[in-house]
Order: structure tokens, then C-alpha cells, then sequence
């Protein structure tokens, strides 16, 4: 059994990971801190673990060593004090986004703030096993991953790596998100009578998790469209983009099929009927899959290409464990089974 | 046309005066105060009415004298200028708690603080015109109503005035509340993914509307539960009593039928068949209607009596204008032909 | 007073009509036709109406003379019967797709079938008077809006209008949209349990509304991705498009006041702050309005062009009356004042 | 590994005892049927499975021999064909209404129709663990239960274990249910735009799980009214009553502590602060957990006692595997581990 802690347990992020390693078969969760929340059971802020733990809070300057270190701070933080945590655990796996580019000039544009620990960045694996999954076999130091990011990357993955996408190709990500996605602090907008039933484009464009989609598809016309709608978890990624001319539809099963094959955690939903022909948030919630779908004009080469995510699973804490258990040379879905719920 | 003020007008129930107010053909709004959005539009905190007014809110030191005001201020504070006030307006209409109860004592022991001004207290006329319309053409000071009381007060009505309840029935009355109900101010308890899909029966006992539900039926065995559902607008109350012996179905039907004659706002939805069978809230959003429906097991005298109402409109700001338009000698219902929309 | 008849008003948009028109200052409904309805009252199929009007749903094919004829059937319904139709009354609005496109072939392309009465198409004028005020004036048929189409179009329409849409740019809308889109006809999709939460891209292209979007913007490359979400009334489009070199934000902000000074039910919604910065459909439920606001990309030239409705009023009812008062020569706004709730 | 079959397998029952089953440990799932989705993958059907479970569903006409039969049919067909279910398995739950009733009577007189198989009725086991744990290690047949009679019995079951109730309470118990308790057929009422947002008592009286919690509780005067709110998964049953002369706070705590010690799935929720205070069913999508939760007047013996969960586990299928882990001697959590997600 490996031990492992959680350094800011207290948000979404942190409730659900705790939700996840307290059933997973090969750790035991050793401390879960919180300063604003210390002494407290962790049922008492996340309700769904009560009878299932008898950990309380315990304040962040008292770690102990262990074997894996999960960071689930407010983004901005764990850079000030990595070395700290590194003395502290020989594996770390940062959840914010402050070790997630590799470029500490990008982290500058888009994090309107130099980086406190530049030096680091490089040290960081992207936290998306779909992408990295050989070098996680030997990392030490893993991200998290933006959530957007992750449901626009996974959206593309099966056009970029087949070559099908045309490189001069603008990409428009159209993204649907849930209310979970903005954390567990309230703001005058999440208020329920202003947040229930919206559909408000919040970030037409300059979303931060863009930096991600460039980083890591390596794109470079590519703009994140945001837009909340009335849904607690989830996310869906409707990406608008060109493909080399030619394409057509049989090519894009294929490039579809090889991504689901080599990725435990990838499904393709594409139906002829029925009621469930697309990808779906809804489906997702507790699980760690990522569902993809597409529709092609083979006349213009136009493809929308979809994704769905649980933004707290696949898209934060499931791709964080899914990560430590490739660090750790475990089996990739372990601790991950749930399959999601249907009705919800 | 009469000239209006609306103190304290960036909270839900000054919103939803003013845009009564705003289309009212006998009315024209002077002035509407907030402190903390002195000098804003008032449709940059009211949305909906954008195009509609070129208002601004303005300082609540700055009163000018008017026909009528309305106090929609936070519970509490009126009661400590209402000289003040009294001396702008020859009518005012108050919509907080503070001039509801007319005994002091009641007051305190509910509001668990003395009354600042008890002596007021006998001014005021209880807001719910079904209950004090004679008493309202010559009044000069309307209290509002709790939102929760009145879906109580009006699910009930037709029974105690016709004498058929049992005088020694206990009362138990269910009540399932919209968020809007908690006012625009946030908590942590109102933060969407908090907020949304639940059923939180939040107050089992002692809920501060049940005094006026006391005191306006004159009962005494009364107990209002409250459940926070997934809506904006609406209450329904379902109220449990036990009628005198004998009563039949048809003896209800009589006494239903005589109050919605009395009362153009008060409508009896019991249909045996079809979706639209008992009283929804949901229709009523924006209308100023209550729907009363009721279910009788003869054989018990077990009654089911539900109101369903807009606690924005006859729970508040619509029961306000309708006490306003009896004030000024005007038809009951003008401004406040709204019927609400389906589907919503 | 006008009389007015409504052909098919036992779904969504026809009760729209009959509560719009119940409360219309100018006209008189005379006839309501259902034939699944026929005997009923109107307020057991629009729960909203009740005690608002003691009429029932008559025979269609028992249809009075009558100054004003609105057709609120299936698509695919009028062509068959417009004869008949205009015989009984001067002026029609046809809430259907069935007089939407001027050209046959089109119709035919999008709706996969002939039109049974082609030499009807050019009599018809296409019923937003945003596009067409003047004809109206003077038009006795006059044509429903698809909702999406609506949305889209007035999206777009500044864009258009001042020239400053880049002619060879791709337009790609995003449409999001609420469940009453369907229709008042269940399906296992719209069953509850399915429906609720969902994020849902159920066209990813081709949608039949396409086809009004660039007859009536005379656009080229559109296409439009619809997709579903947790909501009843309400449509927010997203349009991307490319801009002429050089355009900058100050020329959008000219060309947006230029239409919503022109339009009475036009409203921009651009704020720098709050929570209601940008166009938001759940806000406008009830109302005739349409909100629109834009973000652009300087550097690009990518701009982000949003719109807001209420799909059964400014997307379907609210136009036709819009319509109707423009043909009657009445004020453009007259019965369509009510601005829509907040919160909701 | 036993080997177990699900009849009916299509409805949302079928569904969750699906995805249980797949993942329980000790079992193996040999078929589905489905008559009318006969050769479907069981993931068209139920999208949670995908990539989950490559079984179709099978003809209910060529069941094989398993060691455990689950009968998940439409209330009224299981007893029709109970011989011959026996003759294929030793052990049968019955999820539906056909055998919770020992009594041949009560059963007509709920059900409105004779029972076919009345001598089976005493050879079942009514399913809920916490009433008949001992019995059912020995049974070769557990009948299903009500949800709603579940949330109802397990809210007064440590009132009526105790002694505290006054056995000459009447008993008021107010139900909120979710949308999937109306099973995977839509209905008119269903159809989203109409179930959106309800708050809507649909059974004042005379709900047939009455008769559950008479007979499992022996109680006589008992009411359920039954509320539809807006919500997918979930019930909130709210009781009340009236406790023996002189009950106090600390005694029900007693009470409530010696069921939760008692049984593993029951847990109590009553906190002095914070927003998770009271039992919640949405936190319980997909758990097998009761969470019970109560309030005491003292000074009159009124006690509101709550009862949460989700209809599909706790109130159908979850109740179902328990049972099923307790007639095969396994650990009676086992497979039933899923905690339930927050936020949600």
C-alpha cells in the first residue's frame, strides 16, 4: 500500500479525489489538509463520504512524508512552495495550473504573472495520460489538466495524430460547462437564482486552458469558446475545424477506432438511432471515461468533433489518478471503475 | 397619475415592483433607492428591464415626498424610520416582516428582538387583500406578507371561513420553496452546484411565517415544514387538517367555489384528468394567481389543501401593488394582468 | 377591434398566440381550432389561462370569416389548404415552414419533399420585420421564422448590414436550446429523466433553419450545430465569422446601435461588469425581445457574435403578432410589452 | 461465482442492477431480456455500459438455468409465470409490486384486481434488509420494494423499534420524488417542458406504497402524499407524528444511533451547522445508502423524521443485490461500495 496525501482537500477537486483513493485498492490516505477547515471531518464538507472515513482536516504545515503527494491548491500556490513538498514525497502530481506549460514565457501571457519557479516547469509531465503516457511510466512530477483543455484536446486527438487535420485549419472549440467547474467558492454569478437555467457565453475567447490545446496538439489557430449552461458536472466540447481535402468519413473511423483502442479510458458514441447518438455529459458524472464523437461534410470538409467529460473526473481528479497509477506501474484504470449512472 | 418611490430597490422584490410598477397605468415611478448600487441603471441589477427605464437607483437620504411608497428593505430596518417615511407618503405599503404581526409581544417572541416601534403596529393593515379588503380603501399603511404565509393562509382560507375545518385539528403544512425565495444575496448553501437538484427540508419547526399564519386564521395547532426544491419562483403549500365530522366532498367544493368568486387572484385547479390536474407554481411565474386545489378522504376527514403561488408576485411585490390599487380606489387588478406562461 | 381566428392552437406556439393575443388591446380571437382538443377548454391545454378566457377548442373545418388568420399547424399542413384559407380572411401569418423559403427548389432541398403549392411562395413575405418592415406594411401573407434561423439571423444581422462581415469568411453558429423547441409532443427523448441535464449536439449540421439563414442574410458558407440544453424556453446563438481587414470594435459598436435604435425589440448587451454582461436567453422568456452583444478579436479579425431569445415569442408567437401589427398598421409593439422576469 | 439472469433488463431497474451486477465480485451475469430490445447491446439501451459489457439482450422465452433470477418486469406479469421462474432458479427477487404483500386481500384491494398467484405470497420475503436480515439468509424468494415505502418505512423505523411513537399517531408523510421513479416510459406529463421545474402533488392520498409501510411497520393510520420535484434520482420522505408523553431530543438519538450501528447502510444526518445538515437525496445518486434525519418539539411530541435515498438503489435495485448478498451468505455490502458523488 502506498501512502499517499492531498494538500488542499477541502474544494470539488479535492473532495473527489479523496472520493476516489479512499476505494482505491493499492493506497491508504494518509493526511488531507485544509486550513480554513481544519478539525473538521472531511463528511462534514464533502457529505457524500460520511460513514465511509473518520479522517478530519489537518493543517498544511504539518505534513508528513509519503509516497505520493496530490496538490489540489487554488491555482498560484504550489509553485511558491514545490520544493517544500518535493523534500516531502517522492512522486507529485499538482492538480492547479501552475505546472501544466512548459514555457514559463506562455504561463507569463496567459497567467498575467511570471512564474515563481520556472526551473520546474520543465521537471512537469502533462497530466494526460492519453498523451503521455509512456513518460509517466517514470516521472516523478505530474499536472493536472484543465478540464476545457482536456475535453477540446481528446475532441482533436483522433484528427491530429492521424494527419487528417488540415494544418492551416482554424479550430473553433465550442464548450458547454457546468457550475462544478468553477469550484467550490461561490461568486454573485453562481448565486442559484442567476446561475439556474443559463446559457451564458461567459468567454467568447482568451480562455486560459487554450495555452494547454496549443501546448499540446501543437496548433496554433485555435480559439476556446465558453459557455455555461445548467448542469453541476460536466463538459462538452463541440470543435469546428477543416480537414485535409479528400477525408471522408471511413477515414475518420479509423482514427477514431485506434485512439479507443489504445486508451482504456476513450469511447466512441457515434449511434445511428436511439436516443443516445452523441457524445454526453450527463452520462459521465463519477466516471473517468471521455466519450468522443464526429460528423463530417465530406462535400467541404468541415468536422465537428465532439467530447464529453465529467470536468471533476476525467477532466481534474480521474486523469490524476490515472496518472499515479502509471507512476506507480499499476493497471491504468485502477481505482477508476465507476461507470457513471443512468438515469441522473 | 400617482407618484411612487420604491425604497430599497435592488433586491429581488424591488425588481419585480418596479417592473409592475413601470407598466402600471395609473402609477408613475419617482424614484428608486439602493445604497449599494446608488448611481446604476437599475437594468444593469434588473435585467429584464433594459430598454424599459432610464432610471437610476438613487441615495435612500435623498427621499423626495410622493403619493405612495413602498419599503422592500431588508427585515428590521423600517420599523426604525418609519417616521421618517411617514412623513414623505401619505400611503405607504411596507413589504418586510416588520409591520406583519400586530401584537408586539408576537414580535419579539418570533423575530426573538423587541419591535423599535410598537406603537405602529395597530396602523398597519395586514397585506393579503383576500383577507382585508374592506379594510384596505381607507388605510394609509399596508404591511407585505410572508411568502411562505400566504400559500398557507390561502390554502386554508376556504376551510376556516366556511367554518368546515375542525376546530381542534392540528395543521401540518408542507412547503416547497424556490430559491428566489432567499432573496438576491448568495450564501454558501446557494451556490449552484449546492443548490441545485435538491430536496432540503431546511426548517421542520418554527419557520418566522407561521405567526402569521396564527394570527390571520386565528389557529392555534399550526406547523409549517419547509423544503428547499430545484425552481426559482414558487411555493407550494400542502396543508394536512382534519375537517368536522360529515363534511363531504361536495360541501368543499362549495366553499372553494365561493372564495374564488369573491377574489379575482384566487383560481381552483382540481381537474380528473389531463397534466394541469392540481395547483403548480410553475405556471404562475410572474402572475399574481393563486391556485388552490384540494383532496378529501371522507372517511377520515383527512383533508389535502395546496396553494401554489409566485412568492415573488402574490407572495410579495404583486400582493403589495394589489394592496395599492384598493389604497387608491383603483380596480384590484390593474397592472397585474400577467398570466403567467406555459410552458416554462 | 379585429377578428382574429387561430388555426392549430392546441400546441406551444399556439397558446403563445392566445395568450398574446387574449390580452391584445386591437383584436378580438374569435375561433381557436384543435381537432385532437375539439370541445376542450383552452385553459386544460394552456394552464395559464385559466380564468382568462371561457373559449374552447372548435372544429377546423368549421373555420369563420375573419379580419386576421393565424396558422399555427405541423409543418407541411398549410400548402395543402392555403386556398381555403385565404378565402376565409384577408391577411394570414403562417407560423409553419411551409412559406418560409421563396424558392420551390430550395424547399425541396431542405425539406426533402415538393411543395404542394409553389405559386404561393412568392405572395408570402418572410415574417421578421427587423428584415422586412417595410413590405409588411402592405403584405396580406405573411410567413412564420424557424427560432434558430431567428437567433442566427439577428445575430449576424449588424455584421451584414454595415458591410463589415468578411464576404469569403466561413460562418459557423453555435445554436444552444431549450426543450420547448420541440414542440408540445413528447418523444423518448424529451422524456425527463433523458432529457434533464443534458448537453446534447443532436445536429452537428444541416438543420432545415439553415436554409432561411442564407436566403434572408444571402450567405453562403453557414452552418449551423444545434444542441440541446437543461432549459424549456430559450435560444442562444454563437456565431463565428471573420470580419473585413481592419475592423475595429468601436465600428461594431456603431453598426449594433444603428440596429437597435432602428428596432424596437433589439437590445444590445455588452457590459464590462455584473453578471449580466452578455446575451442571455432565460432572461427573456415571455418577451419579444432579442439581445444581442459581439466580442472580436482585433488581431484576427474573429468576431463572436451572440443572440438571445425566447423561441416561442421573438422566434415564433411574438414575431407573427409583431408581424400582424405592422400589416394592421399598428404600433409595432402593441400587445407584446410584457419584458420578461427576473429571476427566472 | 454464481451465476445470475435478469428478466427484464430494459427499464431503468433492469438498468442499475446491470451496472451493479457487472462489477459485483462474487457474481456473474449471464443474461439480459428485453422483448422489445431483443438483440441490442445492452449500452444502446443503458450508455453508462459501454465499453462495459458486450451482452445483448436476450428473449425472455429461452431463459437457461442460473443459480440467481432477478425478475425486473412491469408490475402484474411476474406472478403470471412464477412456476416456471422457480423451476430455473433456486433463488428469485422480484423487483416489482407482486409480492411485497403477504396479504391476498390487501393486495386486491390496493391493486384493484385479484392476485394469480396467491399461495406464493407467504413464501416471499419482504426485501428491505433492515426488517428481515434474519429471514432472508434462509429465503429462497425476497420480494422487491416500494421506494417510496422504503423512504417511509426506514424514516419511522426508529421510532417504531423503539417504543417512542405514541401508537395512537396519526402519521402524515409528505414524499418528493424524482422523475426516473415513473419508470423509463414516457407520458405526457413526462415530456420535458412540462416535468421541468413541477412541484407537484400528483397522489394526495392513497398512493399504493401505503400498504407497504402498514404492513411492514403495523401501523394503521397512515397517509403518503406524493409530491413530483424536479430532480432525476431521489426521494425525501418527511414524517410526521406524534412521540409518547415525555420523549426528548436525547432519547430519538438513541433511537436513530441504534439503527445506524445496526445496519451498514443507514447513516443519520443531522448536524447543528453548515450547509449538509439534513438528509439530501441528491447526494445519493447512485449509493445504496438511507440517510435518516429527525426534529423533536418537545413541547408537544411533534417529530419530523426524514428519510433520503435514490428509488433505483436503496428503493429498488440496491435493496435487491443486498438481499441478494444476504441469500447467498456473501458480505451484505458487497458491490453496493459506490459512495455517491458531490457536487452533483
Amino acid at each position: 500500500m502506498k501512502r499517499v496525501s492531498i494538500v488542499g482537500g477541502s474544494g470539488y477537486t479535492g473532495g473527489e479525489l479523496l472520493r476516489i483513493l479512499l476505494d482505491h485498492p493499492a493506497v491508504e490516505v494518509v493526511q488531507v489538509t485544509s486550513r480554513s477547515r481544519l478539525g473538521e471531518y472531511v463528511y462534514q464538507v464533502h457529505p457524500n463520504l460520511r460513514k465511509r472515513s473518520t479522517l478530519k482536516f489537518t493543517d498544511p504545515d504539518l505534513l508528513e512524508p509519503v509516497d505520493v503527494l496530490f496538490l489540489a491548491l487554488p491555482h498560484g500556490q504550489a509553485q511558491h512552495k514545490i520544493e517544500e513538498y518535493a523534500a516531502l514525497a517522492p512522486t507529485i502530481i499538482d492538480l492547479s495550473a501552475d505546472f501544466r506549460l512548459r514555457d514559463a514565457q506562455a504561463y507569463q501571457v496567459w497567467y498575467k504573472e511570471p512564474h515563481s519557479a520556472p526551473q520546474w516547469l520543465s521537471r512537469f509531465v502533462y497530466g494526460l495520460a492519453e498523451l503521455h503516457r509512456p513518460e509517466m511510466s517514470s516521472a516523478h512530477y505530474v499536472s493536472g489538466v484543465g478540464c476545457n483543455a482536456t475535453a477540446s484536446i481528446l475532441a482533436l486527438l483522433p484528427l491530429v495524430k492521424s494527419g487528417l487535420l488540415n494544418p492551416e485549419s482554424s479550430v473553433i472549440i465550442e464548450i458547454k460547462v457546468g457550475s462544478s467547474e468553477g469550484g467550490a467558492e461561490g461568486n454573485p454569478g453562481s448565486h442559484h437564482p442567476e446561475r439556474a437555467h443559463v446559457i451564458r457565453t461567459f468567454s467568447p475567447f482568451g480562455h486560459r486552458h487554450t495555452a494547454e490545446v496549443i501546448q499540446e496538439l501543437d496548433l496554433k489557430n485555435v480559439s476556446l469558446t465558453m459557455t455555461s449552461v445548467d448542469l453541476v458536472r460536466g463538459v462538452l466540447a463541440t470543435a469546428h475545424a477543416t480537414l485535409q481535402p479528400g477525408v471522408a468519413t471511413k477515414d475518420l473511423w479509423k482514427a477514431y477506432r485506434a485512439i479507443a483502442n489504445e486508451n482504456p479510458f476513450i469511447r466512441i458514441v457515434k449511434e445511428q438511432r436511439g436516443i443516445y447518438r452523441v457524445p454526453e455529459p450527463k452520462v459521465l458524472a463519477g466516471s473517468n471515461y471521455a466519450d468522443l464523437g464526429f460528423e463530417l461534410d465530406e462535400s467541404s470538409g468541415h468536422v465537428v468533433a465532439m467530447c464529453a467529460i465529467d470536468n471533476l473526473m476525467k477532466g481534474a481528479s480521474g486523469s490524476a489518478v490515472q496518472s499515479m497509477n502509471l507512476m506507480l506501474g499499476l493497471a491504468e484504470t485502477t481505482g477508476l471503475d465507476f461507470p457513471g449512472l443512468h438515469p441522473i
